[in-house]
C-alpha cells in the first residue's frame, strides 16, 4: 500500500436550500469548509458555477490545492445517472440532466463520485456513526418525504437504475392519503415530518394543541421538528398521539425491512428524530416487535443517527475514497 | 485455472414431503438422481440416515464415486445456522437443531453448503432460468406460505441471522386476517395459495363455484393449484376474482420490493403461478404500475420461473460450486 498520509478528500452536500463542501485528510479530520445558498431558481449553469466556487472556498479555507485532492464525493437530490455522474432531474432545484460530475472534474481535475444524498448520509453513519462497521445498515430519514439508504457488506446497495431504498414510497396503508408522488397510503403519506405537521396544524386550529398554537401557529411551514417536540414536551397530548401514530407506520416499515433484509442496524435520522429520539425510537421498536417473526425479532438494533448534518459530507467523502481506492486496486 | 472437466456436484432438495438428490457434472448436466419420502415423523436420526441413503442412490445412478464429488449443496426448510451448517428448527418435519451439514460431510468427505430452500431455488433461476445473469433477482413463491429470495451481484443476499427475504411476512393490510405466524395482514395472510384455497372453498360451499366444487369439493387439502386453475378456466367467476384479489396484494409486495431494492428481475414461481401464469403475471404487473414512482416503473422485468422443481437442486449444486471455488481462490 502506498503512503496515503497526504491524500485529501472533499465531501459535498448539495441540498435544496444550501450547499456545503468540507475538505478532509485521509483520516476524515475536517481541514476546511465552505457553504453557500443553493439558489436553484437562478438556473443550472449558475448553480454549477456556485458549486465550483464553494469547492474553491473550502480548499482555500483548508489551505490545500486542488492537485493534492484525490477525489470528491457529492450527495445529490433526485434520480441520478451514476455512470454519467449526472442528476437526471432535481425537481426541488428545477434542474434537469445536470452534468455535475463532469462540471467539477473539468474544473479541478480530480475524480468525482456522485451519490444519492440519503445514500451519502447512510454511508456516513455506516463509516463513522450509528451503524459503524455493521455488515448491513439501513437508514430511514423522515423529513418532508422519507428517504432511505442501505450499506451492505461495506458498499452502497444499489438498484438497477442506480437508485433504490425509496422507503417513503412503500405502501403501508391501502387507501391511505395521497402523497407527493400521487400515491395513496405510502409511508410518507402517513409518517413524514410534513404529514405530522399537517395533522398538528389541524389540531392547533381546532384548539387541541395550545402549546403548538402559541409556538408555531397553524401554518405548516412554521411547524418544524422543534415546534412539534416543544408541544409534546409541554403537554399537548393530541400532538403526542399524532407522533405516535406516525411511529406506528414507521414500525410497519421496520417490520417490512427486517423481514426482507434483516439488517444488523436500522438508523433513524433527521430533525424530527433528533428532536424526539426518546419518544420515537422506543415507540417504533415496541410496535414493530410482535409483528416480526420470533426468529428475526432480535437480529437488528434500532439506533438514532449520530452525525447529524455531518453525515452527508463525511459519507460523500468516504464514498469518493472507496471508489478511488477500488479503481486503484482493480 | 485447473482442469474442472472432472468436477462433480450434488444438489439436494429437502422438502416437507420428499427429498431429492441430483448429481451434476461441472456444466450442470444431470448424471443421475434419487428421491425418497422425507418421513419427518420418523425422527431426525432416521431422517439424516435417509438423506445419506438418497445421496448414495444418486451417486450409484450417476456411476460416480463420492471421492469424485467436489461439493454438495442442500436447500433446507426453516431458520438455519449457516455457519454451523445446521437447521435451527424445521416445524414441518418436527426436527430441531439438525446438524445436517456435519452428518453428510462425515459420511462422504466432501464439503456441504447449506442454504434456505427458497434461496436455493432463486439461485437456480438466477444461474440457469428466468433471472439468468441479472445483477439483482428477487424471487417470490406463493404456496402454503409465500417464500422469497434474492441474488445480488452474483451472490445470495443474506440477513444478519443468515436468513431474510421473508416476503410472506411483510405487512400489506393492517388489521388483515391472521397468518400462520400469528400476524395480521401479512402478505401470506391475504395472497398465499393456501389463502386462495380457503376463500375458494367458501365460494364452492356457497354454490358460487360449481366447477371447483365438482373438481375438488370443499376440503382445503384438495383445493390445489390445478383445481383452482381448472375452475377459472371453466368459468367460475368468483374464483377468478379471488385469484385477482390475491394478485392485488402480490402487486403491493412488488411495489415495496421495487422501491426498496429495484431489482432487474422479479421471478414469480410455484405451482399456482405455473398453473395460471397468463392470468396472474399481467394482473400483478398492471396493478403495481401506477403505485411505483415513474422513474422506477420500468427498471424491472416480471418473469415466471422457468425451472419448476429443478430450480432447487440446480441452485443448491451451483451454490456448492460457488462456495468451493471461492474458498479455493481465497
Amino acid at each position: 500500500m502506498s503512503d496515503t498520509s497526504k491524500d485529501y478528500w472533499i465531501g459535498f452536500d448539495l441540498g435544496g436550500t444550501k450547499m456545503l463542501a468540507v475538505v478532509f485528510d485521509d483520516d476524515f479530520k475536517p481541514l476546511g469548509k465552505a457553504r453557500k445558498k443553493t439558489k436553484g431558481n437562478e438556473g443550472m449553469e449558475a448553480g454549477l458555477k456556485r458549486i465550483n466556487n464553494v469547492i474553491k472556498d473550502a480548499l482555500e479555507d483548508a489551505k490545500i490545492s486542488a492537485s493534492e485532492v484525490k477525489g470528491l464525493g457529492i450527495g445529490c437530490p433526485g434520480p441520478l445517472d451514476l455512470k454519467k455522474k449526472s442528476i437526471r432531474s432535481a425537481p426541488n432545484l428545477g434542474w434537469e440532466n445536470v452534468p455535475i460530475g463532469k462540471s467539477i472534474e473539468s474544473e479541478f481535475g480530480f475524480p468525482v463520485t456522485v451519490a444519492n444524498d440519503v445514500d451519502a448520509g447512510v454511508f456516513g453513519e455506516y463509516k463513522f456513526g450509528a451503524g459503524k462497521g455493521a455488515r448491513c445498515v439501513v437508514g430511514i430519514f423522515p423529513g418532508t418525504g422519507i428517504g432511505g439508504g442501505c450499506v451492505y457488506e461495506g458498499k452502497l446497495f444499489l438498484g438497477g437504475n442506480c437508485t433504490c431504498m425509496e422507503i417513503g414510497h412503500i405502501p403501508v396503508q391501502p387507501d391511505g392519503p395521497i402523497d407527493g408522488a400521487g400515491n395513496h397510503g405510502s409511508l410518507e403519506s402517513v409518517a413524514s415530518r410534513l404529514t405530522i405537521a399537517g395533522h398538528s396544524a389541524l389540531a392547533a386550529y381546532r384548539g387541541q394543541a395550545p402549546h403548538l398554537l402559541e409556538k408555531a401557529g397553524t401554518d405548516i411551514s412554521d411547524i418544524r421538528s422543534g415546534a412539534i417536540a416543544h408541544a409534546v414536551e409541554k403537554g399537548d397530548k393530541m400532538i403526542k398521539e399524532i407522533v405516535e401514530d406516525a411511529c406506528e407506520y414507521l414500525a410497519v416499515s421496520v417490520v417490512t425491512i427486517v423481514h426482507l433484509m434483516a439488517p444488523d442496524v436500522i438508523v433513524f435520522g433527521g430533525g424530527l428524530i433528533e428532536a424526539m429520539e426518546d419518544i420515537m425510537l422506543p415507540t417504533i421498536k415496541k410496535r414493530a416487535y410482535n409483528r416480526i417473526l420470533p426468529s428475526m425479532r432480535d437480529v437488528y438494533q434500532l439506533a438514532a443517527a449520530k452525525l447529524g448534518d455531518d453525515a452527508g459530507v463525511m459519507g460523500a467523502a468516504a464514498l469518493a475514497q472507496q471508489s478511488v481506492r477500488e479503481r486503484a486496486n482493480a
